[in-house]
């Protein structure tokens, strides 16, 4: 479908929560669909961890469809014939937004000197292409996973910048468990000798390796164990018997080695540690409870007009139903207007990015 | 308590699955407690994945308390008051018996020489060990995860060494997530450079940053969601505010990485994939159906003299109860005497090494 890609410098340093601020930040964005005369007909799509601004067309790199091309587009629930939906790079990821990747003041990459982000940092930058837009109050924000952090981060600190909140598959804050998993890919990455202390970008050579290491113990988690047995069981790859080796021989094995290894052409591994820690350090409640006071939840929605929708999947053991209730139990007590609803889908975490008829309905019910 | 190590040389070779013998295999073993005249009074112990033969003494490298201490002792649950109690190291392991950091025919390290055995193979190697010790038949054969694959193995292949079958917190095959989780950790330690095709031994550089990458991706799958919320949540380690760097801010990450640094210096990375690979390889009901046969478990059982117990813990999400109750349909169906009970605990698979009373009692009344 057609496609507007642009970039924007934010005329602004932006400052960010950790005290730094980042100078010429540039924001890569695609939008998809004519924007209203008003302005009125804006819906902003934040993508998750390794997600990209390309939604609804063509991944520049890979040649792959857009990570919801089934969600967006003329007369799919995100509907480009009545919605102008925007679409932008994360700052701290590596297609465009500014990252560890993008040159710092003295024109070398940031690599390790790009200061840590938060998922509130990254929405500011948002905030600021919105600003550049003229657009004042969006129709909505949409998200899932880490962009539906970025939807409830929008709603709690802008909360007159979107009139509907759709966050799918989401959680308000990262678990323990959530935080051993980047740790994990974290640790992968800075394992490998390429990644050099993360100044590997001059040297030719990068962390391949460590980065697919981490994209497979994350991919684990994206998947439910029922998925992975319905699509793969024990099921061995390309062969009858065991090969008493240490091939891939089971078709999991190779799914996963696949899926580690084409993960290193698109995705910067600075870019990995950044983004998993900006996730890692998001906790709504804390961020809105002062010092001593009670971390509720419900302080992070006070008075904000927006109605939210929360969809969480059964089968995701990522960011389970549970986390999304928590939220919704939180948008009760600041007597915000919230439907919620948890659907049944094998995809595990997934689910928001794949066939669940279900998901399509209860997108373009809530956008209407 | 009082401890005797020994290792055995088996006079003859040892066939695997694979095809191939292995030649001149140690059986590195301890035992607890006395044996009694007439020999049926052992009790043997099976070592999961990263185990070993030290159940109730304290680790030789670490210092630390052996892994049962609080079950194998004077008066516990698996009383050496009563019973002779054997443990010894599996094959492929790294301590004592013979694995891929043994010397080949060649006088230098198998490395990745070493012949992929399976967790049958490993028992192989236990009943020669019997053999050796003139045991006829085992009071009782004991084992937690991939020691309750090794006493399953037993009862199945060698159905008259053991009067008594006590299997916790196992399976009768690994699934695909299982087997995609040892997958992430045997690509992070062949991914360490230091691997260098695991022929690492005279290097003096061993591949420590993979195989910790490894250990800490399987120490997730050991603790529950709900444990590591309990131990950690999201506190901050050492520190009142988040570092906005990467040190460990989270206690679980700095946790993790403890975990994962001390593993290296007690476990060769080489064992790591072999045992893992044995661990995937384990269906047993495969194993025990012929080709164009319907894969029916019951088939491992058919005509055992044994008695069987079954234990699973509720927060197991690596082994879950589900597993175990396929085990125990597949026992009845065989006709097999089997009692089965699922223990509540919050530490997740690791709950068969902690302190559970419930299993205890379970363990006491089973071994009667």
């Amino acid at each position: 479908m057609q496609l507007k890609t642009q970039s924007l410098t934010l005329s602004d340093p932006l400052a960010l929560d950790s005290g730094d601020a980042l100078e010429n930040v540039q924001i890569a964005f695609a939008t998809y669909g004519a924007l209203a005369a008003d302005k009125s007909n804006a819906v902003l799509l934040c993508h998750a961890l390794t997600g990209d601004q390309f939604a609804a067309s063509a991944h520049p790199v890979t040649g792959k469809a857009g990570w919801w091309e089934r969600m967006v587009g003329p007369g799919l629930p995100i509907d480009t014939n009545r919605y102008h939906v925007i679409c932008a790079n994360v700052i701290g990821s590596c297609m465009g937004s500014t990252g560890p990747a993008a040159q710092g003041p003295d024109g070398a990459p940031y690599a390790m000197r790009f200061p840590v982000i938060t998922i509130r940092d990254m929405v500011r930058g948002l905030v600021g292409l919105l600003d550049h837009l003229g657009i004042e109050q969006l129709h909505a924000v949409v998200g899932g996973s880490m962009g539906g952090m970025q939807a409830l981060s929008l709603a709690a600190n802008w909360p007159d910048r979107a009139a509907r909140v759709l966050a799918i598959a989401t959680t308000a804050r990262h678990s323990a468990q959530n935080i051993a998993f980047h740790e994990v890919g974290r640790q992968a990455i800075m394992a490998d000798p390429n990644w050099a202390q993360g100044a590997y970008y001059a040297s030719g050579k990068t962390p391949d390796a460590g980065l697919a290491v981490a994209r497979m113990a994350a991919h684990i988690t994206y998947l439910s164990e029922e998925g992975l047995t319905e699509k793969f069981g024990r099921r061995l790859q390309d062969r009858t018997s065991k090969s008493f080796g240490f091939d891939a021989d089971f078709q999991v094995e190779s799914y996963l080695r696949y899926q580690g290894s084409g993960f290193t052409r698109r995705f910067d591994a600075n870019s990995y540690l950044y983004i998993t820690r900006a996730m890692d350090y998001f906790d709504l409640a804390e961020e809105h409870s002062g010092d001593g006071e009670e971390t509720l939840l419900a302080n992070a929605f006070k008075g904000t007009p927006a109605r939210f929708c929360l969809v969480s999947f059964d089968s995701d053991w990522l960011y389970p139903t549970a986390e999304s209730r928590h939220i919704v139990h939180a948008l009760n007590a600041a007597g915000a207007p919230v439907s919620f609803v948890e659907l049944s889908a094998p995809y595990g975490h997934d689910s928001f990015l794949l066939n669940v008829p279900e998901l399509d309905r209860v997108v373009t019910g809530f956008l209407e």
